[in-house]
């Protein structure tokens, strides 16, 4: 499906094509490989400003070594939300890997199918309505988003028709996409001293 | 509710409890300044390597100006899944935003009852099976996470069940923790050329 030539780095849109293929073939040889596990751990700092820690992973067999520090990424509320700004909200992090989630589907797919992307942006939107997590809804008002927009701009060598046909695989494929959208169970488990 | 005391500094656990009391009271009496709405932008970079820009939002009846610079995310995949290294994955950072968001609701509930914390941490775990995102599944296999196990540590001066409590009621309050749970509606629209 790729037009890359051996000639030329074998990425397209920096996608290391022949690699991608050929992880797939493996995952299609060996199944349980697929399985994963992702984690954060988070430290309340102050206030409502908290960080957390990313870095080990579980997948492909075994326990992944390749990140040689910690990513770090704190949260915080704005004054108007009694915080302190240090960093934004939760539920606008949400919005981050809900865009970049789809993102990278769509230069994945796009690699696969020969497409040369030139730009994809998009803008994300969350409706809230503070009455539910405040408590003071008679609980018709939720606590989280009451919808979220994605808007793409994608632009790439491909008729238009073809790029509208990455984001809407993207969205078949997200993993993002899908708990937002359909949820999944949380557990929560508490060591209180 | 609050023993804060008002010789000394009107905090609690960072949580400045006065001007959260007020807070609701505003609310209350003007429901609906607390219709807000959050917003990321993403650009892509390279391969699955994206970015995200927060800062903007509308709440309290107005845009907000209080942040004085962008706040700036990368998500990228490990190279076990061709991606670049450079940041954690989208899916990843759903964890950060679960966690941080159940902490800062532990941390203002704690402060509104008067209870002094010492110490929350919590890891994520969330496992998912990549057959689904890789299209390898015969539809069994959902995209995204299969569950999501959160694991607090909370220290504090209070009876261990009044500590468990915290997390139970910012279970049932927090913004994330409801849409990762229950979904919520996602519309995407493309502007392709």
């Amino acid at each position: 499906m790729t037009t890359s030539t051996t000639q030329e780095r074998p990425a397209r849109n920096g996608v290391d094509v022949p690699t991608l293929f050929a992880t797939l073939n493996v995952v299609k040889a060996q199944p349980e490989i697929a399985k994963f596990q992702f984690r954060a751990s988070n430290q309340w700092i102050s206030g409502v400003h908290s960080r957390s820690t990313i870095r080990g992973f579980y997948g492909a067999g075994q326990e992944d070594t390749s990140r040689d520090q910690d990513f770090s990424y704190d949260a915080d509320h704005p004054a108007v939300l009694v915080g302190g700004n240090n960093a934004p909200t939760p539920a606008e992090f949400l919005l981050h890997a809900l865009a970049a989630c789809l993102t990278a589907g769509i230069a994945n797919i796009a690699s696969a199918r020969g497409i040369t992307l030139h730009e994809v942006t998009s803008t994300v939107e969350g409706d809230i309505d503070l009455l539910g997590i405040l408590g003071l809804s008679d609980g018709t008002v939720r606590n989280g988003y009451e919808g979220i927009r994605v808007h793409f701009t994608v632009k790439g060598d491909a008729p238009e028709e073809q790029l509208k046909e990455l984001v809407q695989q993207s969205q078949r494929r997200s993993a993002v996409y899908d708990v937002v959208t359909n949820g999944v169970p949380v557990s929560i488990d508490v060591n209180a001293a």
